[in-house]
């Protein structure tokens, strides 16, 4: 039936129009329309439901080798997707699934069905498997599973406490008996955090005393710092660090649109013979880096929501056309909870 | 016997006078003489054979806390001796037995014996227990073990080539299967740990294209490096780390004197995303957090070097009172091989 009407679906979809330099601007992407094909062998056409917007997208924005290829110019932007199957033809999947995989900013995607995942139809929302129960779950989980590794009685440290990381990453913190400490960037975000969340202490990272202030709410020092930031926030943290911390590095968000390197001096040798003296571990990790992992963490992060011992927070914006936009305020910490452009 | 003319023993021992600031000079340390006491319950009396000089030693003479306890102004230098048990009240001690312990700067010492460990009346040398055969060889071994972890085919750089650290790095990752290359601070130190260690490369670091033969004498990039040096060797070395690349921090000798930062700009975030993107793990490490793996590592230590396959070069001063030029010339970079000194 679809099949016969195929011709007449209008795709659209955001493309990198121009690599940004510093902070990205509408005319770096742009909005295209294009017919939808037909799936070749193995191939399933989704109809997407909702986009995920992440951090590290501004990465692929950039011409320079990173984890992943870069986005080209031309191309649709790099993103996941949970997607309603429309059409199938891998012998896995049926029409009117809802699938996740990396579909990119667009309407219509279409994905080799063995690069897609079936969204668990027992889930709250099939939005989840874009947040607590996606990537960024599973990348707060395996982080401190493997590196982090927060022990009962110890401090975590974590900063964009209300994002899709760093929320996770704190109540998993506190199911494991650490003392969870968040930085987030409002007065809103640290209540939540806070009294929702149930994180111990939440900074706001604009307070001019940041640095004064987390240590007042880390009388222990630190032994875990799930790193999302960099920067000033780094600077307040890594003095409080304990023998044998633990830095995940996971993001660097308040470098992504940086031109140059911060004005001197150089603090290599102090940040070395920190590691050195306190016998810290700093290890950078993405989230496919243990993707062995991927379905016991799923199990957890699903037990754990049922059992209500870990919450999560979605902010929707409505509409392809409305992604940029929302992407710009993500980079500048403006979305509360894990951000998703929700497509009609 | 001896307790007769206890008496009449006059020790020497070289106390720090003054806290250096940058380089240590003649003044800060003070050669002194004192009586010898009898050793109590469970303690020994020894008279010191050899005395290790060691990087770390500057660290001591620093106040700021370190990993270990600053040595005070007025207190012995704190360091490894190999001496000969003179009079024991330990039961595990007779006299005649030559024991490693940390006995300091001086001729005699007054250790517990239970701080004491006896020297293999096997090993080719007792002042080995100093060096190959004792905590620089333990730290080589143990960093790469559970930090560094060469494999073969991979490549690894170690700076302080010729050093009593460096050295037993470069030939273990052989003895690993890995590609070993060495920094060092002379041409003849290079032609050692090539021709003599079996090294497959290594560079002077006074060479002004370091970065460029080093980035040639890496031609698949970095897996390991083993960091004794920090600086100008660091700055050559970070950009070709491979993915996942570890860097076990052991040392850091060209900042020991620093008395400031040097000029920015401020690399962090370059650091900081090349740890994120590459995903490596940077962590610091002293020998004593793997105590319980010492005596395996003496023991493959010492196999190996009766197989042949690992060969260390000791450097000898003679007579306390010459310690501290030796010891200032090691934070030169002036000795060639495991500085000791040879005690009457």
């Amino acid at each position: 039936m679809l099949k016969e009407t195929m011709g007449k679906i209008t795709n659209r979809q955001i493309q990198l129009a121009a690599r940004p330099i510093g902070e990205p601007k509408k005319e770096d992407l742009i909005l295209i329309e294009e017919e939808i094909t037909s799936p070749a062998e193995g191939q399933l056409l989704l109809q997407n439901r909702f986009l995920s917007l992440d951090p590290y997208m501004r990465g692929r924005m950039n011409p320079s080798k990173s984890y992943a290829k870069a986005v080209e110019v031309g191309e649709v932007m790099t993103g996941g997707i949970v997607g309603e199957v429309l059409e199938s033809r891998h012998p896995d999947f049926q029409p009117g699934e809802m699938v996740v995989g990396t579909g990119g900013w667009q309407e219509y995607s279409m994905l080799d069905g063995s690069q897609c995942r079936k969204v668990d139809p027992g889930s709250p929302s099939p939005s989840l498997a874009l947040g607590v129960l996606g990537m960024p779950g599973v990348t707060a989980y395996t982080g401190l599973e493997n590196i982090g590794k927060p022990q009962s009685g110890e401090t975590l440290v974590v900063a964009a406490a209300s994002g899709a990381v760093g929320a996770v990453v704190g109540q998993i913190a506190k199911i494991r008996g650490a003392r969870a400490v968040g930085i987030a960037g409002s007065r809103d975000k640290c209540d939540y955090a806070k009294n929702e969340l149930g994180f111990d202490e939440c900074l706001n990272h604009r307070d001019p005393d940041l640095a004064g202030k987390l240590k007042e709410a880390c009388p222990k020092g630190i032994d875990v710092y799930f790193e999302n930031v960099g920067g000033a926030v780094f600077e307040a943290v890594q003095p409080l660090f304990n023998e044998f911390a633990r830095i995940p590095v996971c993001g660097l968000i308040s470098h992504y649109n940086d031109t140059q390197l911060p004005q001197g001096p150089n603090p290599t040798p102090r940040l070395m013979r920190d590691i050195l003296v306190k016998r810290l571990t700093y290890r950078g990790f993405i989230v496919w880096d243990f993707a062995s992992q991927e379905a016991e963490a799923l199990q957890n992060l699903a037990a754990w929501i049922e059992e209500g011992r870990l919450l999560y927070r979605e902010d929707f914006v409505d509409g392809l056309e409305n992604a940029p936009e929302a992407f710009f305020g993500l980079l500048q910490g403006k979305n509360f909870g894990k951000l998703l452009v929700r497509l009609s």
